[in-house]
């Protein structure tokens, strides 16, 4: 009976929710808008990402809540300087194509970098080639993402250690530097970037290393299979250059009953220096924002406290992640769920949950499902979370992640696709809406 | 233990369907890529629509099924004539505005119509004010679809009377033209045009009808609040125009053990004369040419004979749904199932069905269900089919449709936002993939 009376109240919840998400779109007509048109990409260390945390934490006064605070971090500062060039060399016939060096990579000699290609499908064949096949030349990797798998995100994970190991492993061959396939699923000429690390070598043994477009890719591809003498030139200065002081920023509902228990809902406020980052991450940011103006607006008074973090430098170092996670541990806050919004603004389909999440946390999830049900909310996996959530894993915490459905997300990601334009607002707050719906319910129920 | 095997065998055949619809983009690349870019917009009775009946019969040729044949069909001719220009007229400003003429409309006289303007939320107020408040008027029907409705098909047919038959009641009690709110979702400053109605009216008495962007709409309806003599201009000169030729065109994969048991896939092949038709339905035509594609390639030889049926003339007439029905009906031909595509190429949810379908097949449908989760299609709801498959409705056929992911459709319906760029070549594809397995399932089981 109580069950029953629950499931009602819960259900009448759900649809204020997401009656208040759909009617009001100030999640993209005002912040997305500003975040993406007017600020622009925003890597760690740029001017953007500054005025970014700046207008985050603005907006998050705005609404009200009980506390807004900055929690200072440092961040790696990388900046990719020129545009890049590219060539493609064969039979004395110079094809241009296009290229973006990845984040962390070295530079090219200052007129630039030539040399012959060698075409690796993955880490292992290159390895198997060796030193004496390796030694002097450009390593191609274009293995490409697995068109048939439904989960892009799967595809990408299977095809990532050639973009984040691959240069290193290359230049410890004795490459000269590394082209990676771009990690996207849309046959064109728009480059996806990404981070690259050099974990093991010293910095001056990085080695410069770029992605190609899959039209690119698949030109070298087929010119080398024509002539294996083919040779590709590019250039590119990007800059190491030292850290400097960055931010996350946090905003909070304190709860009523227990305040000392924490639920977190969170994006990352930095984003590639392409595009505008709409999806990648102002998507998770808007809708992190939005969950604490859903419940303002809704004048809903949790029992748990509830925050909105906007972690800084998600990118290429995790710099915010680790530094929000060491400040719970140092000051024993007890973190019962975390949810992160980092795979794009588009419907979602579910959540995913950590593979680890207990079984008794599973039930009662899956008890809820019915109430999710009229929002075509269907899709409950235990796939993972977020990278930045992750660093507060512990026994006691659950870990999930929003699930927009994920077939157009490489289009865009880490590439100059990822606009405002890409995004739907009602797509995109449908996401909010189902984030805060669960949030309430972890927040009325426990686990 | 046969259930088990057969689950087993139809998974296979699943997964190879959409590993073959995910590989290979060629209804996106060269199909759709046509349609909207080198033929391009194709309403009843134009070159372009003659274009995409010669350009899809040549294509289906080329798929080696066993028959393509035209059905000759005559369809109605109305033609949109000069852009429109529209101005809201108040204490002597005029602000331009964006309309459309709505399709089967009258011209205004040839100067333009301006004429006082009277806001109504509903075809029921219209009725209410009485032929003393319209006369001489024009009638502006500013009902929003209500944006808290998760299926935007249902909030599309919630406001749609609006367009399909307000205007003709608007005329019958003295207006002068009527305005319509765009039946979108999105707030810009395109408008959405469609058909309107005026089936108990003489030639002579039908008004000139339009409809207005949702900022035209907005910024009307704000000016008549701050003052109520605010005029309305607008020109407009449609044509109708006599009926002409045209065709439905068919192919069919002739069943091997059940050869006059048909299974049908549709879209069709007319669109409104804005935008590319690209979703509307470009989409549907190439993902049911898709599905016979797929079984060629996969050299899938179904019992029953299955056939894509590419109607002609939904838009304004449906005279192609008739005549494909009509002729079915005279050949005493036994339709088992139906599916058509005509809601967008976007990501699939599942499937929709007829709520008359019987309980027996629902139960055999449910059945499938299994085999459907891995490609994320969970919704099976009675919620209806599709225009032109509803003409074969009788007691023994199963009518379905294609049920896409919603949220998106309603911002590129009818408008020059229906362009490919607007489509998603995966998503299309997992369409054409959805279609294949549950018409592979029919075919192999029955109901």
């Amino acid at each position: 009976m109580q069950g029953q009376q629950s499931f009602e109240k819960d259900s009448i919840q759900l649809k204020k929710i997401h009656d208040e998400a759909l009617s009001n779109q100030q999640a993209y007509d005002v912040w997305l808008t500003h975040i993406a048109k007017e600020i622009g990409a925003r890597l760690a260390g740029s001017e953007e990402l500054d005025e970014m945390i700046a207008y985050t934490e603005k907006e998050l006064q705005k609404l009200g809540v009980d506390k807004v605070w900055k929690q200072e971090v440092e961040v790696p500062h990388w900046e990719r300087g020129d545009q890049e060039e590219a060539f493609i060399i064969s039979e004395g016939k110079k094809q241009k194509t296009d290229i973006l060096a990845l984040g962390g990579s070295a530079k090219t000699p200052t007129n630039g970098l030539q040399a012959k290609v060698i075409e690796v499908q993955s880490i292992e064949e290159l390895k198997e080639l060796g030193k004496s096949k390796i030694e002097g030349k450009i390593v191609f990797f274009n293995r490409p993402m697995d068109a048939t798998l439904i989960n892009t995100f799967e595809a990408y994970s299977k095809a990532g250690d050639q973009r984040f190991a691959g240069p290193e492993k290359a230049a410890k061959l004795g490459a000269v530097g590394a082209i990676v396939r771009s990690m996207t699923l849309r046959q064109d000429d728009v480059p996806h970037t990404g981070a690259t690390f050099f974990r093991e070598l010293a910095k001056e043994d990085y080695i410069p290393a770029a992605t190609i477009s899959l039209n690119g890719a698949d030109l070298l591809s087929k010119t080398l299979k024509e002539n294996p003498e083919t040779e590709f030139f590019f250039k590119q200065n990007p800059r190491h250059l030292e850290p400097v002081k960055s931010y996350n920023v946090i905003a909070e509902i304190t709860g009523s009953e227990f305040p000392d228990e924490y639920i977190i809902v969170g994006g990352h406020s930095d984003s590639w220096d392409v595009g505008e980052g709409a999806h990648d991450d102002g998507a998770g940011i808007v809708q992190s924002m939005e969950v604490l103006r859903l419940f303002k607006t809704l004048s809903y008074k949790p029992k748990r406290s509830i925050r909105a973090v906007l972690f800084v430098n998600e990118e290429n170092g995790a710099k915010g992640a680790q530094k929000y996670a060491e400040q719970v541990k140092k000051d024993k806050e007890e973190h019962i769920f975390a949810i992160e919004s980092d795979a794009g603004g588009f419907v979602p389909r579910g959540f995913i949950f950590d593979p680890d999440t207990p079984d008794h946390v599973r039930k009662k999830i899956m008890g809820w499902k019915a109430l999710f049900a009229p929002y075509d909310l269907h899709s409950f996996e235990k796939q993972g979370s977020g990278v930045d959530i992750s660093f507060l894993k512990n026994d006691r915490i659950v870990l999930s992640g929003l699930a927009p459905d994920s077939q157009r997300y490489f289009d865009i990601h880490h590439s100059d696709n990822d606009v405002l334009e890409a995004v739907n607002p009602r797509e995109l707050q449908l996401g909010a809406a189902a984030m805060a719906s669960l949030i309430y319910l972890v927040d009325q129920h426990g686990f």
